[in-house]
């Protein structure tokens, strides 16, 4: 029996909720095995640079996705000529998305590109509506404008349809949401989830939601008749307890487990104890920030691990592993040979805070930059056309 | 504190299981008291018969249809000539109905012509495909053959839609599941329906499923912007837990509260402790049954409220009060005079229990034959014309 004073103190990661122990950041090894998925090693790495004939995505070389369930068998079957198709989502709780919320839809780019596979898109507006108690036409509307930010991260509008569950649930993919939900029991998701009894029961209707895109068949615009197709989910980890429960029920309605590939979280402005806090908006940048807010809020509160003098940082250099703008940089700074240098530089105290600051303003101003000037160049058309239910001609090309 | 044993002795009506109270049969008072409805009383008959210009039903001048819920409300409306829509549905569970499945649908049909109302009809094969353990393939191959015995009740198709919840569900109706969902609380269904934690989810999401036709916005093809419609539900009253449950919901999503009228249940040919039973086929009359069939079972199984020898029987009379024969010519034969005849000549002991059975074989064979030359005549294409999602032109007319 554990005190209640204890239980608060560990780290909590749910769909809804990431905190780290009391004082302490997030524990991924401690995560890895309360899960039960694997660690994403060098070998696996290695191997998909091989079969992609390209070199590994930052966030694949520098272990931002550090995790996954039976990727190597996605691998194997690719090796073996099998395809797979993509699936990730998001939640359309805010206007404007963070750099946080670009991970895992900068990541599927790459990886749609790399394997040349479709890729399909969950705005789970319904999720939202019942979590965040917005309206059903306010859900709509930020599923909408986050749809643009989706697309501006660049996907091959001949591979990727982009669909709101308001929009999309019906049909093919109810099917499979009834399928799902006969083979879990209440039981079960409150021991995944947590859900008490005066939750409402759209909660406890939700998981097969979002576990029915998982299976080639709740798309048959798409894959008409291809049930065997494998399915390979890239996500933040704390998404995991979804699939855990969509891959206990996989077998028992006759499809394959969806393979995922899990990331660790983009930390807070002030230190990595968890997700970024949408209450605050200073805890984050926006892909709506301008340049001048960037600076503002880097300088002012991105958590620093130098010393607190010059002559004491110029004596025992900056403690990397706590400090945010190497960490940030570990994210959006391309070069290798570049951040290794910045790193060794910082860490033996030859580089100042402010001088890492200044590097990292710059590559974060061009990529907001570079997103902002993406997004405005996404029409209504545009997302109507991602958006249409329709056939992805040329996906497996 | 009850205990065990007292509990199993009390009479239990829910939308999947009806008992009486032991060695009894339901007590309808109670469950009107129980489920907090109204009675339906002879001045809510006679206003009906007045304002529709013609008699009532016999369903409803024999007490068939005897409790209600906001019944007098839509009489109000209506008089001041505001029309309502009707909502009734079906669980197919099975291929052939029985006599009992038939009589909302009977008493459906009457309220549509006397009112000349739409009418919208759910056919619930979410909810068998989960309840019975039935492929989601079966449970729509169920639903479309009953939609054919439905179609042989001779409703009007200008002002009528049927629909399959596999067939049906999403856009505006899923969003108006979200809104209900997010209203009730798990703990409320376990109070409403006894769910327990080892049910699984499908059936803590279905209950919205149910609600949703409730409230006129799930069909825009039919009421487009008509959200103020009131909505009039005729069932058995087994289904009243679904709707106490939507009324609960409805003005805190800004809508009426759906009215209900409420049937007694079809007594088994064995005698009145419930609903008749689809596992056992001699307790009941399908519509799929033959003359022979019918006479057979009447003959053999139709319980008797006569006396054990014709000399008791002349000296005491029937026991109308136990006699199916009797309970069932109060649902289907037509003629007033002649029913009121027969009960007393039965009941004095001037007829015996062959004569009233020989007049019931007449009257449910040419019943069973008319629907089954009904039924013959419902094509394929009838059927989809019924189940299109369309507008209903002339459904006030």
């Amino acid at each position: 029996m554990e005190t209640k004073n204890q239980e608060e103190e560990e780290q909590l990661v749910t769909p809804w909720e990431v905190s780290a122990e009391k004082g302490g950041k997030i524990d991924y090894d401690k995560l890895i095995d309360k899960f039960g998925c694997q660690r994403l090693d060098q070998s696996l790495v290695d191997r998909v640079a091989r079969l992609t004939g390209r070199p590994p995505h930052v966030f694949l070389r520098r272990g931002v996705f550090f995790a996954h369930r039976d990727f190597s068998d996605i691998l194997d079957a690719y090796e073996r000529g099998q395809k797979f198709y993509l699936y990730t989502g998001r939640g359309p709780s805010s206007e404007a998305l963070h750099l946080g919320h670009l991970v895992p839809f900068m990541f599927t780019k790459y990886l749609q590109d790399a394997f040349k596979v479709p890729l399909v898109i969950q705005l789970t507006d319904d999720e939202k509506c019942m979590w965040k108690n917005l309206t059903v036409e306010e859900s709509q509307r930020l599923a909408r404008e986050n749809a643009k930010d989706i697309i501006a991260c660049g996907f091959d509008i001949s591979r990727t349809f982009i669909f709101s569950d308001f929009d999309y649930v019906g049909g093919s993919f109810y099917k499979n949401m009834v399928k799902i939900a006969k083979c879990v029991t209440y039981n079960k998701v409150v021991g995944i989830f947590g859900f008490s009894g005066e939750d409402h029961i759209g909660k406890v209707s939700f998981p097969p939601v979002q576990a029915a895109p998982s299976f080639p068949s709740s798309f048959p615009h798409i894959f008409s008749s291809k049930d065997d197709l494998r399915c390979l989910i890239p996500c933040a980890i704390d998404q995991d307890p979804y699939f855990r429960m969509t891959r206990d029920v996989a077998p028992r309605i006759g499809y394959h487990k969806p393979a995922l590939i899990e990331s660790s979280f983009f930390p807070a402005l002030q230190g990595e104890t968890g997700k970024m806090s949408a209450s605050d908006p200073n805890s984050a940048i926006y892909v709506t920030d301008s340049g001048k807010d960037i600076k503002n809020k880097i300088n002012k509160y991105a958590f620093s691990g130098g010393q607190d003098s010059v002559e004491n940082h110029r004596k025992y250099g900056a403690n990397l592993e706590v400090d945010i703008p190497i960490k940030y940089l570990g994210f959006f700074l391309e070069d290798d040979a570049e951040l290794e240098h910045i790193r060794k530089e910082y860490g033996t105290g030859r580089m100042l805070t402010g001088e890492v600051k200044k590097r990292l303003i710059e590559v974060l101003t061009e990529l907001v930059e570079r997103h902002r000037r993406a997004r405005a160049a996404v029409t209504e058309e545009m997302v109507d056309a991602f958006m249409a239910v329709r056939p992805l001609p040329n996906m497996f090309n």
